[in-house]
Protein backbone atom coordinates (compact mmCIF):
# COMPACT_ATOMS: atom_id res chain seq x y z
CA UNK A 1 0.00 0.00 0.00
CA UNK A 2 1.16 3.50 -1.05
CA UNK A 3 1.90 6.37 1.59
CA UNK A 4 -0.29 8.51 -0.53
CA UNK A 5 -1.19 12.08 -0.70
CA UNK A 6 -4.10 14.64 -1.31
CA UNK A 7 -4.23 17.89 -3.36
CA UNK A 8 -6.70 20.25 -2.51
CA UNK A 9 -7.93 22.25 -5.45
CA UNK A 10 -9.99 25.04 -5.73
CA UNK A 11 -11.40 25.10 -8.83
CA UNK A 12 -12.70 28.72 -9.29
CA UNK A 13 -16.32 29.42 -9.90
CA UNK A 14 -17.90 28.00 -13.06
CA UNK A 15 -15.89 29.00 -15.86
CA UNK A 16 -13.12 26.41 -16.30
CA UNK A 17 -10.65 28.48 -16.93
CA UNK A 18 -10.66 30.34 -13.79
CA UNK A 19 -9.00 27.54 -12.42
CA UNK A 20 -4.76 28.50 -11.38
CA UNK A 21 -2.35 26.84 -13.89
CA UNK A 22 -0.79 25.44 -10.38
CA UNK A 23 -4.45 23.89 -10.30
CA UNK A 24 -4.36 22.34 -13.89
CA UNK A 25 -0.72 20.88 -13.36
CA UNK A 26 -1.99 19.02 -10.21
CA UNK A 27 -4.63 17.39 -12.23
CA UNK A 28 -1.87 16.39 -14.96
CA UNK A 29 -0.33 14.55 -11.86
CA UNK A 30 -3.34 13.04 -10.30
CA UNK A 31 -4.04 9.28 -9.74
CA UNK A 32 -7.70 9.91 -9.12
CA UNK A 33 -9.45 12.98 -9.04
CA UNK A 34 -12.76 13.27 -6.68
CA UNK A 35 -14.69 16.66 -7.78
CA UNK A 36 -17.61 18.52 -6.46
CA UNK A 37 -21.12 19.27 -8.21
CA UNK A 38 -20.13 22.87 -8.63
CA UNK A 39 -16.49 22.23 -10.97
CA UNK A 40 -16.63 21.81 -14.92
CA UNK A 41 -16.24 18.62 -16.04
CA UNK A 42 -14.08 19.91 -18.78
CA UNK A 43 -11.41 20.13 -16.29
CA UNK A 44 -11.29 16.38 -16.00
CA UNK A 45 -10.01 16.45 -19.30
CA UNK A 46 -6.62 17.79 -18.05
CA UNK A 47 -6.34 14.08 -15.92
CA UNK A 48 -4.01 11.52 -17.60
CA UNK A 49 -6.14 8.70 -19.58
CA UNK A 50 -7.23 6.19 -17.56
CA UNK A 51 -7.41 8.17 -14.35
CA UNK A 52 -10.29 7.49 -12.25
CA UNK A 53 -12.34 10.57 -12.01
CA UNK A 54 -15.36 10.21 -9.44
CA UNK A 55 -17.65 12.60 -8.55
CA UNK A 56 -18.40 13.54 -4.75
CA UNK A 57 -20.90 16.26 -5.08
CA UNK A 58 -24.68 16.25 -3.19
CA UNK A 59 -26.02 17.58 -6.64
CA UNK A 60 -24.63 14.57 -8.67
CA UNK A 61 -28.21 12.35 -8.13
CA UNK A 62 -27.20 9.15 -7.58
CA UNK A 63 -25.02 8.91 -4.67
CA UNK A 64 -25.23 11.53 -2.05
CA UNK A 65 -21.62 11.83 -0.03
CA UNK A 66 -21.20 12.99 3.75
CA UNK A 67 -18.75 14.77 4.49
CA UNK A 68 -17.23 12.23 6.36
CA UNK A 69 -17.46 9.50 3.61
CA UNK A 70 -15.74 12.18 1.11
CA UNK A 71 -12.68 11.86 4.25
CA UNK A 72 -12.64 8.50 4.25
CA UNK A 73 -13.13 8.02 0.48
CA UNK A 74 -9.81 10.43 0.15
CA UNK A 75 -7.46 8.30 2.61
CA UNK A 76 -8.81 4.63 0.95
CA UNK A 77 -7.96 5.75 -2.91
CA UNK A 78 -4.59 7.59 -1.70
CA UNK A 79 -3.70 4.32 -0.34
CA UNK A 80 -4.68 2.56 -3.19
CA UNK A 81 -3.51 4.75 -6.34
CA UNK A 82 -1.25 6.93 -4.84
CA UNK A 83 -2.25 10.76 -5.12
CA UNK A 84 -5.68 12.06 -4.61
CA UNK A 85 -6.90 15.51 -6.25
CA UNK A 86 -9.61 17.07 -4.92
CA UNK A 87 -11.06 19.83 -7.02
CA UNK A 88 -13.62 21.90 -5.02
CA UNK A 89 -15.61 24.33 -6.80
CA UNK A 90 -14.66 28.04 -5.71
CA UNK A 91 -11.80 28.13 -3.13
CA UNK A 92 -11.33 25.17 -0.55
CA UNK A 93 -11.32 27.52 2.65
CA UNK A 94 -14.57 29.74 2.18
CA UNK A 95 -17.31 27.67 3.50
CA UNK A 96 -16.14 24.42 1.64
CA UNK A 97 -15.27 22.49 4.03
CA UNK A 98 -11.39 22.05 2.66
CA UNK A 99 -10.03 22.26 6.28
CA UNK A 100 -11.41 19.27 7.39
CA UNK A 101 -10.41 16.78 4.42
CA UNK A 102 -6.99 18.11 5.08
CA UNK A 103 -7.10 17.60 8.52
CA UNK A 104 -8.12 13.86 8.10
CA UNK A 105 -5.98 12.92 5.55
CA UNK A 106 -2.97 14.12 7.68
CA UNK A 107 -4.52 11.89 10.67
CA UNK A 108 -3.63 9.24 8.28
CA UNK A 109 -0.49 9.50 7.43
CA UNK A 110 -0.83 11.51 4.07
CA UNK A 111 1.39 14.32 2.29
CA UNK A 112 -1.28 17.51 1.55
CA UNK A 113 -0.74 20.33 -0.94
CA UNK A 114 -3.04 22.67 -0.90
CA UNK A 115 -4.02 25.17 -4.15
CA UNK A 116 -6.04 28.08 -3.04
CA UNK A 117 -8.32 29.38 -5.72
CA UNK A 118 -10.57 31.68 -7.31
CA UNK A 119 -13.50 31.97 -5.16
CA UNK A 120 -16.96 32.98 -6.21
CA UNK A 121 -16.98 35.71 -3.60
CA UNK A 122 -15.61 38.06 -6.53
CA UNK A 123 -17.46 37.28 -9.25
CA UNK A 124 -19.39 40.88 -9.01
CA UNK A 125 -15.86 42.20 -10.26
CA UNK A 126 -17.23 40.38 -14.11
CA UNK A 127 -20.38 41.98 -13.70
CA UNK A 128 -19.15 45.77 -12.49
CA UNK A 129 -19.70 45.30 -9.03
CA UNK A 130 -16.55 45.34 -7.35
CA UNK A 131 -16.14 44.20 -4.19
CA UNK A 132 -14.58 47.60 -2.96
CA UNK A 133 -14.30 51.37 -4.95
CA UNK A 134 -12.44 53.65 -3.55
CA UNK A 135 -14.45 56.78 -1.59
CA UNK A 136 -17.84 54.57 -1.74
CA UNK A 137 -17.24 51.10 0.84
CA UNK A 138 -13.83 50.21 2.73
CA UNK A 139 -14.87 46.45 3.32
CA UNK A 140 -16.72 43.47 2.12
CA UNK A 141 -17.93 41.00 4.73
CA UNK A 142 -18.80 37.38 3.32
CA UNK A 143 -21.24 35.17 5.31
CA UNK A 144 -22.95 31.88 4.25
CA UNK A 145 -26.68 30.99 4.03
CA UNK A 146 -26.61 27.73 4.84
CA UNK A 147 -24.83 27.28 8.69
CA UNK A 148 -24.13 24.00 10.09
CA UNK A 149 -27.09 24.49 12.19
CA UNK A 150 -29.19 25.78 9.34
CA UNK A 151 -29.92 28.82 10.86
CA UNK A 152 -28.93 32.11 9.34
CA UNK A 153 -25.75 33.66 11.22
CA UNK A 154 -26.25 36.01 13.50
CA UNK A 155 -23.16 37.91 12.14
CA UNK A 156 -26.04 39.14 9.18
CA UNK A 157 -27.47 41.87 12.03
CA UNK A 158 -23.70 43.19 12.15
CA UNK A 159 -23.41 43.16 8.42
CA UNK A 160 -26.38 45.00 8.02
CA UNK A 161 -25.31 47.89 10.23
CA UNK A 162 -22.12 48.40 8.58
CA UNK A 163 -20.38 50.05 5.53
CA UNK A 164 -18.79 46.48 3.90
CA UNK A 165 -20.68 44.98 1.11
CA UNK A 166 -22.10 42.20 2.32
CA UNK A 167 -21.41 39.09 0.16
CA UNK A 168 -24.00 35.76 0.83
CA UNK A 169 -23.08 32.52 -0.99
CA UNK A 170 -25.34 30.48 -1.29
CA UNK A 171 -27.70 33.17 -0.68
CA UNK A 172 -31.26 32.35 -2.54
CA UNK A 173 -32.03 30.10 0.12
CA UNK A 174 -32.19 32.93 2.96
CA UNK A 175 -32.51 35.78 0.84
CA UNK A 176 -36.26 36.53 3.12
CA UNK A 177 -34.57 36.32 6.35
CA UNK A 178 -31.27 38.23 4.52
CA UNK A 179 -33.51 41.61 3.51
CA UNK A 180 -35.03 41.15 6.77
CA UNK A 181 -32.09 41.86 8.38
CA UNK A 182 -31.09 44.83 6.41
CA UNK A 183 -34.75 46.35 6.50
CA UNK A 184 -34.56 46.31 10.85
CA UNK A 185 -31.71 48.95 10.34
CA UNK A 186 -33.71 51.18 7.71
CA UNK A 187 -31.55 49.71 4.63
CA UNK A 188 -34.85 49.55 2.57
CA UNK A 189 -33.22 51.03 -0.53
CA UNK A 190 -29.45 49.24 -0.13
CA UNK A 191 -28.36 48.69 -3.70
CA UNK A 192 -27.99 44.81 -3.89
CA UNK A 193 -27.84 42.16 -6.75
CA UNK A 194 -27.97 38.47 -7.43
CA UNK A 195 -25.46 36.76 -9.51
CA UNK A 196 -26.68 32.82 -10.40
CA UNK A 197 -24.75 30.63 -12.10
CA UNK A 198 -21.48 33.52 -12.37
CA UNK A 199 -18.99 33.05 -14.92
CA UNK A 200 -20.82 31.17 -17.44
CA UNK A 201 -23.11 31.61 -20.19
CA UNK A 202 -26.29 30.87 -18.36
CA UNK A 203 -25.15 33.60 -16.05
CA UNK A 204 -27.92 35.67 -14.90
CA UNK A 205 -27.51 39.22 -12.93
CA UNK A 206 -30.99 40.71 -10.97
CA UNK A 207 -30.49 43.76 -9.49
CA UNK A 208 -33.10 45.86 -7.19
CA UNK A 209 -32.95 46.99 -3.74
CA UNK A 210 -33.50 45.26 -0.31
CA UNK A 211 -37.42 46.06 -0.44
CA UNK A 212 -38.24 44.09 -4.22
CA UNK A 213 -35.37 41.64 -4.58
CA UNK A 214 -36.68 38.97 -3.35
CA UNK A 215 -39.94 39.56 -5.95
CA UNK A 216 -37.72 40.21 -8.35
CA UNK A 217 -35.68 37.21 -8.17
CA UNK A 218 -39.17 34.69 -7.70
CA UNK A 219 -40.63 36.53 -10.53
CA UNK A 220 -37.30 35.93 -12.73
CA UNK A 221 -37.48 32.62 -11.45
CA UNK A 222 -33.59 32.52 -10.26
CA UNK A 223 -31.58 29.24 -10.70
CA UNK A 224 -28.92 28.74 -7.75
CA UNK A 225 -26.15 28.25 -7.21
CA UNK A 226 -26.45 32.33 -6.51
CA UNK A 227 -24.65 34.62 -4.49
CA UNK A 228 -26.30 37.52 -2.76
CA UNK A 229 -24.64 40.68 -2.71
CA UNK A 230 -25.91 44.04 -0.68
CA UNK A 231 -24.04 47.55 -1.07
CA UNK A 232 -23.72 50.59 -2.21
CA UNK A 233 -21.37 49.29 -5.26
CA UNK A 234 -23.79 47.61 -6.53
CA UNK A 235 -24.88 50.65 -8.19
CA UNK A 236 -21.94 50.47 -10.69
CA UNK A 237 -23.75 47.64 -12.50
CA UNK A 238 -25.06 48.26 -16.16
CA UNK A 239 -27.34 45.56 -17.73
CA UNK A 240 -25.52 43.77 -20.79
CA UNK A 241 -22.02 44.95 -19.86
CA UNK A 242 -19.36 42.08 -20.21
CA UNK A 243 -21.43 39.46 -21.56
CA UNK A 244 -19.31 38.88 -24.35
CA UNK A 245 -16.62 37.32 -22.14
CA UNK A 246 -18.52 34.47 -20.52
CA UNK A 247 -17.04 31.10 -21.51
CA UNK A 248 -19.51 29.29 -23.86
CA UNK A 249 -18.75 25.98 -22.77
CA UNK A 250 -21.88 24.33 -21.40
CA UNK A 251 -21.87 24.44 -17.64
CA UNK A 252 -21.36 21.72 -15.13
CA UNK A 253 -25.04 22.11 -13.43
CA UNK A 254 -28.18 22.29 -15.33
CA UNK B 1 -5.99 55.25 -34.52
CA UNK B 2 -7.52 51.99 -33.21
CA UNK B 3 -10.46 51.71 -30.80
CA UNK B 4 -7.99 49.34 -28.89
CA UNK B 5 -9.37 46.76 -25.79
CA UNK B 6 -8.53 47.00 -22.07
CA UNK B 7 -8.28 43.36 -20.64
CA UNK B 8 -8.13 43.58 -16.36
CA UNK B 9 -6.41 40.51 -15.39
CA UNK B 10 -6.24 39.43 -11.36
CA UNK B 11 -2.45 37.66 -11.55
CA UNK B 12 -2.87 36.47 -8.06
CA UNK B 13 -0.91 36.89 -4.40
CA UNK B 14 1.97 36.15 -5.64
CA UNK B 15 3.09 32.45 -6.92
CA UNK B 16 3.41 33.41 -10.63
CA UNK B 17 1.50 29.63 -10.99
CA UNK B 18 -1.69 31.05 -9.23
CA UNK B 19 -2.93 33.37 -11.78
CA UNK B 20 -5.75 31.47 -14.04
CA UNK B 21 -5.84 29.86 -17.09
CA UNK B 22 -8.38 32.67 -18.41
CA UNK B 23 -5.47 35.58 -17.42
CA UNK B 24 -2.43 33.29 -19.41
CA UNK B 25 -4.19 33.07 -22.31
CA UNK B 26 -4.99 37.26 -21.98
CA UNK B 27 -1.51 38.14 -21.95
CA UNK B 28 -0.41 36.24 -24.89
CA UNK B 29 -3.32 38.35 -26.64
CA UNK B 30 -1.94 41.00 -25.31
CA UNK B 31 -0.26 44.10 -27.72
CA UNK B 32 1.28 46.00 -24.58
CA UNK B 33 1.36 44.73 -21.04
CA UNK B 34 0.99 46.84 -17.76
CA UNK B 35 1.55 45.52 -14.04
CA UNK B 36 1.62 46.38 -10.89
CA UNK B 37 4.80 45.59 -8.45
CA UNK B 38 2.95 42.58 -6.66
CA UNK B 39 2.97 40.71 -9.98
CA UNK B 40 5.72 38.06 -10.35
CA UNK B 41 7.53 38.73 -13.41
CA UNK B 42 7.74 35.35 -14.86
CA UNK B 43 4.01 36.30 -15.73
CA UNK B 44 5.68 38.50 -18.31
CA UNK B 45 7.14 35.47 -20.35
CA UNK B 46 3.72 34.69 -21.55
CA UNK B 47 3.58 37.63 -23.86
CA UNK B 48 4.19 37.16 -27.71
CA UNK B 49 7.86 38.66 -28.25
CA UNK B 50 8.80 42.24 -28.71
CA UNK B 51 5.06 43.09 -26.61
CA UNK B 52 6.12 46.28 -24.18
CA UNK B 53 5.58 45.27 -20.57
CA UNK B 54 5.93 48.18 -18.32
CA UNK B 55 6.13 48.30 -14.90
CA UNK B 56 3.14 50.78 -13.27
CA UNK B 57 3.37 50.20 -9.67
CA UNK B 58 4.60 52.47 -6.70
CA UNK B 59 6.84 49.89 -5.46
CA UNK B 60 8.50 49.93 -8.85
CA UNK B 61 11.16 52.68 -7.75
CA UNK B 62 11.61 55.13 -10.59
CA UNK B 63 8.62 55.73 -11.86
CA UNK B 64 6.01 56.27 -9.40
CA UNK B 65 2.35 56.38 -11.29
CA UNK B 66 -0.79 57.78 -9.82
CA UNK B 67 -4.24 56.49 -10.27
CA UNK B 68 -4.87 58.67 -12.84
CA UNK B 69 -1.83 58.17 -14.69
CA UNK B 70 -2.45 54.33 -15.31
CA UNK B 71 -6.01 55.42 -15.99
CA UNK B 72 -4.68 57.67 -18.96
CA UNK B 73 -1.72 55.48 -19.85
CA UNK B 74 -4.24 52.74 -20.53
CA UNK B 75 -6.19 54.94 -23.02
CA UNK B 76 -3.10 56.28 -24.68
CA UNK B 77 -1.62 52.50 -25.36
CA UNK B 78 -5.03 51.16 -26.02
CA UNK B 79 -5.21 53.42 -29.07
CA UNK B 80 -1.49 53.28 -30.08
CA UNK B 81 -0.99 49.57 -30.25
CA UNK B 82 -4.70 47.69 -29.19
CA UNK B 83 -4.88 45.19 -26.96
CA UNK B 84 -3.33 46.69 -23.03
CA UNK B 85 -3.35 43.56 -20.52
CA UNK B 86 -3.38 45.18 -17.25
CA UNK B 87 -2.07 42.59 -14.61
CA UNK B 88 -3.03 43.58 -11.20
CA UNK B 89 -1.59 41.12 -7.54
CA UNK B 90 -4.70 39.21 -6.12
CA UNK B 91 -7.62 39.95 -7.62
CA UNK B 92 -8.36 43.46 -9.85
CA UNK B 93 -11.96 44.49 -7.34
CA UNK B 94 -10.07 43.55 -3.48
CA UNK B 95 -8.89 47.41 -2.97
CA UNK B 96 -7.14 47.27 -6.08
CA UNK B 97 -9.21 50.18 -7.73
CA UNK B 98 -9.41 47.82 -11.11
CA UNK B 99 -13.38 49.39 -11.12
CA UNK B 100 -11.99 53.37 -12.00
CA UNK B 101 -9.82 51.66 -14.58
CA UNK B 102 -12.39 49.83 -16.29
CA UNK B 103 -14.67 53.01 -16.18
CA UNK B 104 -12.37 55.13 -17.75
CA UNK B 105 -11.33 53.08 -20.23
CA UNK B 106 -15.08 52.57 -21.52
CA UNK B 107 -15.02 56.52 -21.24
CA UNK B 108 -12.69 56.67 -24.11
CA UNK B 109 -14.69 53.99 -26.32
CA UNK B 110 -12.39 50.75 -25.24
CA UNK B 111 -14.02 47.32 -24.88
CA UNK B 112 -12.99 46.03 -21.73
CA UNK B 113 -12.97 42.56 -20.33
CA UNK B 114 -12.68 41.90 -16.92
CA UNK B 115 -10.53 38.46 -15.41
CA UNK B 116 -11.11 38.07 -11.67
CA UNK B 117 -8.26 36.19 -10.05
CA UNK B 118 -7.23 34.57 -6.72
CA UNK B 119 -7.07 37.35 -3.82
CA UNK B 120 -4.93 36.99 -1.17
CA UNK B 121 -7.55 37.18 0.76
CA UNK B 122 -7.32 33.67 0.31
CA UNK B 123 -3.74 32.80 0.87
CA UNK B 124 -4.70 31.28 5.08
CA UNK B 125 -5.67 28.31 3.11
CA UNK B 126 -1.90 27.80 2.28
CA UNK B 127 -0.82 27.42 5.80
CA UNK B 128 -3.90 25.61 7.98
CA UNK B 129 -5.66 29.03 8.58
CA UNK B 130 -8.55 28.41 6.70
CA UNK B 131 -11.16 31.49 6.59
CA UNK B 132 -14.15 29.22 7.63
CA UNK B 133 -14.46 26.01 9.64
CA UNK B 134 -17.44 24.66 10.63
CA UNK B 135 -18.40 24.94 14.09
CA UNK B 136 -15.56 27.31 14.48
CA UNK B 137 -17.39 30.83 12.55
CA UNK B 138 -19.32 31.36 10.13
CA UNK B 139 -18.51 34.91 8.51
CA UNK B 140 -15.37 36.61 7.43
CA UNK B 141 -14.84 40.58 6.74
CA UNK B 142 -12.00 41.89 4.70
CA UNK B 143 -11.05 45.63 5.49
CA UNK B 144 -8.03 47.54 4.31
CA UNK B 145 -5.70 49.16 6.80
CA UNK B 146 -4.65 51.19 4.04
CA UNK B 147 -8.27 53.73 3.18
CA UNK B 148 -7.97 56.51 1.06
CA UNK B 149 -8.90 58.76 4.20
CA UNK B 150 -5.62 56.77 5.83
CA UNK B 151 -7.63 55.79 8.84
CA UNK B 152 -8.95 52.39 9.62
CA UNK B 153 -12.45 51.58 9.28
CA UNK B 154 -14.68 51.94 12.08
CA UNK B 155 -16.48 48.63 11.18
CA UNK B 156 -13.96 47.02 12.84
CA UNK B 157 -15.61 47.63 15.93
CA UNK B 158 -18.36 45.30 14.46
CA UNK B 159 -16.65 42.90 13.42
CA UNK B 160 -14.37 42.63 16.51
CA UNK B 161 -17.94 41.66 18.09
CA UNK B 162 -18.64 39.54 16.13
CA UNK B 163 -17.44 35.56 15.25
CA UNK B 164 -16.15 36.96 12.02
CA UNK B 165 -12.79 35.67 10.64
CA UNK B 166 -10.80 39.59 10.29
CA UNK B 167 -8.52 39.67 7.33
CA UNK B 168 -6.68 43.09 7.18
CA UNK B 169 -4.90 44.00 3.92
CA UNK B 170 -1.75 45.70 4.57
CA UNK B 171 -2.18 45.08 8.02
CA UNK B 172 1.52 46.00 9.27
CA UNK B 173 0.82 49.70 8.74
CA UNK B 174 -2.51 49.62 11.37
CA UNK B 175 -1.43 47.02 13.48
CA UNK B 176 -1.43 48.92 16.48
CA UNK B 177 -4.64 49.81 15.58
CA UNK B 178 -6.03 46.87 14.77
CA UNK B 179 -5.23 44.90 17.63
CA UNK B 180 -6.69 48.14 19.69
CA UNK B 181 -10.15 47.85 18.34
CA UNK B 182 -10.08 43.32 19.50
CA UNK B 183 -8.61 44.56 22.97
CA UNK B 184 -11.36 47.08 23.70
CA UNK B 185 -14.11 44.29 23.27
CA UNK B 186 -11.97 42.17 25.27
CA UNK B 187 -10.51 39.89 22.73
CA UNK B 188 -6.66 40.15 23.83
CA UNK B 189 -6.00 36.24 23.80
CA UNK B 190 -8.07 35.82 19.87
CA UNK B 191 -5.26 33.87 18.09
CA UNK B 192 -3.62 36.30 15.47
CA UNK B 193 -1.23 35.55 12.28
CA UNK B 194 0.69 37.66 9.95
CA UNK B 195 1.44 36.21 6.53
CA UNK B 196 3.93 37.76 4.39
CA UNK B 197 4.99 37.32 0.78
CA UNK B 198 2.54 34.78 1.25
CA UNK B 199 2.97 31.66 -1.41
CA UNK B 200 6.21 32.46 -2.24
CA UNK B 201 9.20 30.54 -0.98
CA UNK B 202 10.38 33.94 1.47
CA UNK B 203 6.73 33.74 2.87
CA UNK B 204 6.71 34.32 6.48
CA UNK B 205 3.84 33.09 9.38
CA UNK B 206 3.72 34.64 12.60
CA UNK B 207 1.18 33.16 14.91
CA UNK B 208 0.46 35.07 18.54
CA UNK B 209 -2.54 36.60 20.39
CA UNK B 210 -4.07 40.29 20.25
CA UNK B 211 -1.85 41.18 23.20
CA UNK B 212 1.32 39.62 21.71
CA UNK B 213 1.47 39.95 17.94
CA UNK B 214 2.80 43.46 17.37
CA UNK B 215 5.79 42.69 19.45
CA UNK B 216 6.38 39.23 17.33
CA UNK B 217 5.96 41.42 14.43
CA UNK B 218 8.57 43.77 15.25
CA UNK B 219 11.23 41.09 16.49
CA UNK B 220 10.80 39.15 13.66
CA UNK B 221 11.14 42.41 11.78
CA UNK B 222 8.04 40.85 9.38
CA UNK B 223 8.17 42.37 5.96
CA UNK B 224 5.64 43.74 3.50
CA UNK B 225 3.26 43.22 1.71
CA UNK B 226 1.57 41.01 4.51
CA UNK B 227 -2.03 40.23 5.56
CA UNK B 228 -3.61 40.02 9.26
CA UNK B 229 -6.06 37.43 10.20
CA UNK B 230 -8.01 37.70 13.52
CA UNK B 231 -9.68 35.08 14.54
CA UNK B 232 -10.12 31.20 16.01
CA UNK B 233 -9.76 29.42 12.48
CA UNK B 234 -5.96 30.19 13.41
CA UNK B 235 -6.05 27.96 16.08
CA UNK B 236 -5.44 25.48 13.51
CA UNK B 237 -2.24 26.50 12.01
CA UNK B 238 1.09 24.22 13.08
CA UNK B 239 4.50 25.56 12.04
CA UNK B 240 6.25 23.80 9.41
CA UNK B 241 3.47 22.48 7.32
CA UNK B 242 3.38 23.03 3.46
CA UNK B 243 6.43 24.95 3.23
CA UNK B 244 7.09 22.38 0.32
CA UNK B 245 4.49 23.66 -1.57
CA UNK B 246 5.98 27.22 -1.94
CA UNK B 247 7.45 27.85 -5.31
CA UNK B 248 10.84 28.04 -4.83
CA UNK B 249 10.64 30.82 -8.08
CA UNK B 250 12.28 34.14 -7.31
CA UNK B 251 9.84 36.45 -5.83
CA UNK B 252 8.38 39.76 -7.63
CA UNK B 253 9.33 41.93 -4.50
CA UNK B 254 12.25 42.06 -2.62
Amino acid sequence: MKQGKLTLVGAGPGDPDLISVKGVKAIRRADVVLYDALTHPDLLDYARSGVRCLSVGKRAGRHSFKQEDINDLIVEYAGKYGHVVRLKGGDPFVFARGQEEIEHARLHGLETEVIIGVSSVNLGGMYDIPLTKRGVNESFWVVTATTASGKLSNDVHLVAQSSATGVFLMGLRKIDKITAAYARYGKHHLPVAVISNGSLSNAEVVVGTISDIEEKVREGKVQTPAIFIAGEVVKNHSPGVLVSQLTQKQPAYV
